[in-house]
């Protein structure tokens, strides 16, 4: 389907047909959904046995009690899952916090106090007037909305595939002091899949000389061991990299077993330097006594070492392998009309359309049974200049599902830029 | 012993006598530890079965997946979790949210929501100038970190027999447009052990009418069930009476099974008008995808309905109630030298030294290796402008360690008594 070639009459009569397909998927009545990233049932069973794992011990094997209230010691989680999880995120287990259940909400206190209260050296971002930070497009929703509720702005820049573009990183933070932060998905980036490569991540361990003081990367490796093939790009360790160049304290990575065990369930980790550490602790004190180490410990007892946590991803991998491969494949029947990426890890593709035509091809697939992520949601205050980038998230649905859900898709992309196309010649 | 009575050779004989009994004691290397209000270990097994419980079923009796993220319907909780615990807070459980672990951190929420945000009718409290909440003294020192943790300032208020001095709150709220809060332990108070009256609770439910906008009543009902005798009295419900006066809105209550099954792994909730809730939830979504909701199933799982709630509490009271009764047999012996609650129900003994002695008597202890709660953490700024409240948190030490415990407490508040009484007269 060559649109910039076709003559009226030609696009006209696809169009016609594509009605005709619209109509009939229209009337089949589906009922499908891929917004968001989440785990398929099937995925939320391989850790079942979370649940009893402990078998009526509570303490994990350095003593620690873990069903009751612990002092401060204990604030950032108990010495057994910090040594499980640490190397997760490339650090040593005394550079990492343990959590509750949501990574997000570290990132959204990490951001509260280093507006309100200021991170390690340096004051309260709110005191210098307007706080900035750099969004790389398309991005994570979350992220995003982290910021607008602080009132903090978001600047976009663009993304490349290997990483935001490093120039308008470097010349944006030289250029403004007022740039506290920016947001990262540095493996299998949301939505786009990409990896960032060892020349961007070196180059984000050198940001910290440049940016301002109290400028902190928000690093959300949430996809940190989530591939989906054995050739899936290794991520460069930006903490280790960061020491290198003295500039430990401007990184804080995040991550999750969100999509590891239970979504709702897991156990959520930030690693950064100790000054960091030291006051993100005396932080939380004022809003928690404790984080819930039982289920810490569950964590620890069911996944127990690397090697575990590895074959539980491969089995992740098997499920989610085959429901990619179903979009993959589809999408192939839209080459001249419209760009996407082929991730090797993560729970996203992200499709470009022809400029102008995400939110209509959002509305229409809606319109049809199958929802997706808004348009415009990977960018910040849902505006996407272009209207073009729609992620697809296509954990959650069936393979047989899938298969129907982008056969859908894919009319109404074709649906979508034969009508542009016409709406242009007429 | 009499100590204005007796003269000064006798208090000299006294002192004597004292220091022996006290560097005995001090030679025994004691070292135990009566600092807070956690549950003792015998205590958290009678809800080991929680982790197990729910045999391989994450769905609740409503068909809730547990174990996934969920959408905004599911922030404030699963629908059974509500239903099994709005009757403990006295509320019906569509004006109940579910959080985490603890409800420490849904107070902190709320606080930072108020301030930064605004509540439900009314913009930020920060908005307008310094704010400020009422802390009756004395209170829990846990709150009041809340609020300098947000730079609001806390005016102390009085606390007697039946609750804080309410012509007291009456006048502040009613003089100054900045109150914006006030906080309360209404039942077995945080550290006095006392409940407000009836009629103290009547007056909390007509503040709405004459404080200002914005103004929330922080009613952190922490020991709603947790009564150590049948005769234990019962709380007004205030939520009810606050609906009688169109004040709906000026209430929060607060609660949680921190110290009903694990004090770190338990599930904490927030019962409050559906405009507050609303809100509430809008700001939360902003933070997190979805609360642990599977850890909230195994408590719907695990306690099951209110007489199996009621008959929990009971095992927890028979557990509780010899320790309370080895401090207070034990304190009969102060009778002149201080004064102190004999609670119903709660964690807490609070108790009254002569003026300008508690500090010494803490201190005292700790080298007998006895630790107390500091000495002023009962008043906002660690303040205790009279020197003389101690909170005794009798509930982790087995009897036999409490017996030793309170036989050093009772001689160190003597040997301080009798060394002020000796300096007053020489």
């Amino acid at each position: 389907m060559d649109l910039d070639r076709a003559s009226v009459p030609q696009l006209r009569e696809w169009e016609t047909a594509l009605n005709q397909d619209y109509a009939a998927i229209k009337a089949a009545g589906l009922n499908l959904d891929m917004t968001r990233g989440r785990p398929s049932i099937d995925q939320l069973q391989l850790s079942n046995a979370l649940d009893g794992v402990l078998q009526g011990q509570f303490k994990d094997d350095a003593g620690t009690e873990t069903r009751n209230y612990s002092g401060a010691d204990l604030i950032d989680g108990i010495p057994t899952a910090k040594a499980l999880f640490a190397p997760v995120l490339g650090v040593k287990p005394d550079e990492i916090l343990i959590g509750g259940n949501s990574s997000l909400t570290l990132m959204y206190q990490a951001v509260q106090f280093g507006h309100l209260h200021g991170v390690a050296g340096s004051p309260a971002w709110n005191q210098g007037g307007e706080v900035k930070f750099l969004a790389p497009v398309p991005g994570y929703d979350r992220h995003f909305t982290v910021c607008e509720h602080f009132g903090i702005k978001l600047i976009p820049v663009a993304m490349n595939d290997d990483g935001p573009d490093m120039d308008q990183v470097e010349a944006l933070v030289k250029a403004d002091p007022q740039i506290k932060g920016i947001w990262c998905v540095p493996r299998f980036s949301n939505p786009s899949g990409i990896v960032y490569s060892d020349a961007v991540v070196e180059r984000f361990a050198q940001l910290g000389k440049i940016a301002s003081a109290g400028f902190r990367i928000f690093w959300d490796n949430a996809y940190a061991v989530h591939t989906l093939s054995d050739d899936a790009p290794q991520l460069a360790n930006l903490f280790e990299l960061s020491r290198k160049y003295g500039t430990e304290d401007s990184v804080y990575v995040f991550g999750s077993t969100s999509k590891i065990t239970f979504a709702s369930a897991g156990v959520a980790f930030l690693a950064a330097s100790p000054a960091n550490l030291k006051l993100i602790k005396h932080h939380l004190s004022f809003s928690m006594i404790s984080p819930d180490k039982v289920n810490q410990l569950r964590h620890v007892k069911f996944i127990g070492n690397l090697d575990n946590l590895h074959a539980l991803m491969s089995k992740h991998a098997a499920l989610l392998q085959p429901r990619f491969a179903a979009v993959l494949t589809r999408l192939q029947a839209l080459k001249t009309l419209g760009s996407w990426t082929e991730p090797k890890g993560g729970y996203f593709i992200s499709f470009d359309t022809r400029p102008g035509l995400a939110k209509t091809i959002v509305k229409l697939a809606a319109e049809a049974g199958v929802k997706l992520t808004p348009a415009g949601a990977t960018y910040p205050y849902g505006n996407d200049p272009q209207d073009c980038n729609i992620r697809l998230a296509p954990s959650v649905p069936s393979v047989s599902e899938i298969e129907k859900a982008t056969d859908v898709f894919v009319t109404c992309v074709k649906l979508a830029s034969v009508r542009q196309e016409i709406a242009k010649r007429v």
